[in-house]
């Protein structure tokens, strides 16, 4: 089994998408996480979608493999509790990844003084601590205007700025671990989502393109820049994606349409030369007219199989149904995926993490835990509680289980 | 300083998005990143955006502080010192990470008889090896035809899940060097591009949406789904998005824009319960005919300061241009970024990485390297060979420096 991170343990407190999907991450590949929610659960507990009886497909899709244990935060009683499972014992153990607000008994100081190694992963909206989400990040990237065909800003459904976060916290967590065993001293390892943003959009070259050549991209509908590429009808309704990005991948669309010839005519007519990104990307007109006739007169299935066959580098629009529907990749025949029973929601397929290793299988996909199942084991496990004492916090109602 | 990561020496063979911005990751937080090139560079070395001298930011913003090598790869000499540099000796190195078609010298079978611990990890289009890119992704993950307002589909712009994938591969290159200094052992890992999507697709609850609800999610324009949240348009042909998915966040909306008692009338009007999510999402249409009305009566900067001073979750849209000239974050305000002078493209605004770390100073920017300025330096240090050896392999065409 590919369980890479077996013996790692994460303490989670989170909301949301990226903290809750960067532990998940790490439960996948075998680390032991352990998500601390308010009694009743946070305030992700009841997001849309909801299953027909009430659950939330949002955050079972979010938790899957994690243990959950609920406490009465608001307390004194349930906080030293968190308090004690955060800085818990044990050499892979002392991780908090969090992206609630870090202030009072949840602070880096309050906690690094019961156990002074403590890493701690924090995500904040923006650098300066205040608050953000993808929608108000994403606004703010310039890829909504650039986004679509009109002047209008097109927002994205993906929240791909919360799920970049989440990967950064995981590759910020292992490092910071990777480097605690060396050196034996905790951190605190920050991150904010609008940072995340601004770093990418740098790195993909838009900044320097503004400051260097004044250029503001402009939108382009569902053409690729700077390469060959867009999305073309088909005869029985459908629509699909060609996209070439090298010349082999170009004179692939040449021999799986049959009109390589009349292709070639467009470098002379258009004065460009088509064997390389920028002629094709200047041309793309021209180009994109042949193709348009070529597709509208096949059936997705029929240009398909045509396209396969030559070796271009294409792909079918689909919506959420037709990929659950339709795709193989989206069924048990890939091995990232597999059927769960998740409780208040039913059997249902699932993935487990992308990430394939040589030593074994994949972790199969787990369900999400019901809210609070783990409390009880979690409290007798790492701080060592007795029945009795876990039987007094359950009276008292510091702590509670499912249900 | 931050270089958390010192000590790990990664070799990269790549090409485009993904495997280029996973290196760079590794990079910005300390690991020597050794990117090998063909000599003259590889497929994406000229991709657009270009400077007015013919550099590329895309490769100079995806490729910054790595070192640069060059070899004739498409010889046995200059595969052979591919291989050794790749499988070279120290207990941190003995890593590469690819996106190319890993096949003979360059397969996991053949390296790893050279280095049995050797980490190895590829990128592939589809889990069966067979080629995609974002763009043939996308299309396929459903967003498209949940973007937007049309029936049309809607590519992104971003490609998120190249961005993403470059992030599960450094969280499954430190998972895998974890494990090797406890086990000893080399691993493949693998990872598919459109495993990625489909992993989460699920992981963002479209799949059981699908299978539990047998509900294909339709474009909401801008809207957020489930929640309160959409683009406004200001007095002064600016446009603002205002969110809340809390019930703070929701009455601080009600604060900023003098309607708290206006808005209550709307959980009666439409028989809502306005402090749920659920009730303010199915309500969404009154209170934005409220607020749309408040929001273009004001400029950007006017509703933007009535909205930070109330505490609303709240973010201006800005193309590239905007974002660059006037917004605070995007300077050398925010610690993540610095002006590096990137030889062929001059003095530019750059991101470090956006993890900080406590112990120090993030590792500020540094410009990507002229393509082959590290060759001589790379195999004296890694491989030890002497000046003369060096002078022969230029001599034969082997190894290049820049330029």
């Amino acid at each position: 089994m590919s369980t890479i991170l077996k013996g790692l343990r994460v303490t989670e407190v989170s909301a949301f998408i990226a903290a809750p999907l960067g532990g998940m991450t790490l439960a996948q590949l075998g680390a032991e996480v352990i998500r601390i929610d308010p009694i009743g659960g946070n305030i992700d507990y009841r997001r849309m979608p909801l299953s027909p009886t009430g659950a939330s497909l949002y955050w079972t899709s979010l938790n899957k493999g994690k243990r959950s244990v609920t406490l009465a935060l608001n307390t004194p009683e349930g906080q030293e509790i968190a308090r004690a499972l955060i800085t818990g014992p044990g050499e892979e153990a002392g991780i908090l990844l969090t992206n609630l607000p870090a202030s009072g008994w949840m602070s880096h100081a309050a906690l690094s003084r019961h156990r002074a190694d403590l890493i701690m992963l924090r995500l904040t909206g923006n650098h300066d601590g205040s608050g953000a989400v993808d929608y108000t990040v994403n606004c703010a990237s310039g890829f909504p205007t650039a986004t679509g065909r009109d002047e209008a800003p097109v927002n994205h459904v993906l929240p791909a700025w919360d799920v970049a976060a989440g990967l950064y916290l995981t590759t910020g967590l292992l490092a910071a671990e990777r480097q605690r065993r060396r050196d034996g001293q905790g951190r605190e390892v920050t991150l904010a989502l609008s940072d995340v943003m601004l770093a990418t959009v740098g790195n993909l070259g838009y900044i320097a393109d503004v400051q260097v050549n004044r250029n503001v991209r402009p939108p382009l509908g569902n053409d690729l820049y700077g390469a060959l590429g867009r999305d073309f009808a088909t005869s029985d309704g459908r629509r699909l994606m060609i996209v070439a990005i090298s010349n082999r991948q170009w004179r692939a669309i040449g021999k799986a349409t049959g009109l390589t010839e009349r292709l070639a005519m467009i470098g002379p007519m258009m004065g460009v030369d088509l064997d390389t990104e920028v002629g094709r990307f200047d041309a793309r007109g021209a180009i994109f007219a042949l193709l348009e006739m070529w597709v509208g007169r096949h059936t997705l299935a029929e240009a398909g199989a045509l396209l396969s066959a030559a070796g271009v580098l294409w792909g079918p629009y689909q919506d959420f149904g037709q990929l659950v529907a339709e795709d193989p990749r989206c069924s048990t025949k890939n091995p990232i995926f597999g059927m769960i029973d998740q409780s208040g929601v039913g059997r249902v397929l699932a993935a487990g993490s992308p990430l394939g290793f040589t030593d074994g299988d994949r972790l199969p996909p787990v369900p999400a835990p019901a809210m609070g199942q783990d409390t009880d084991a979690v409290l007798a496990e790492v701080l060592g509680m007795s029945s009795a004492q876990i039987g007094r916090l359950h009276d008292s109602g510091t702590i509670a289980g499912p249900g």
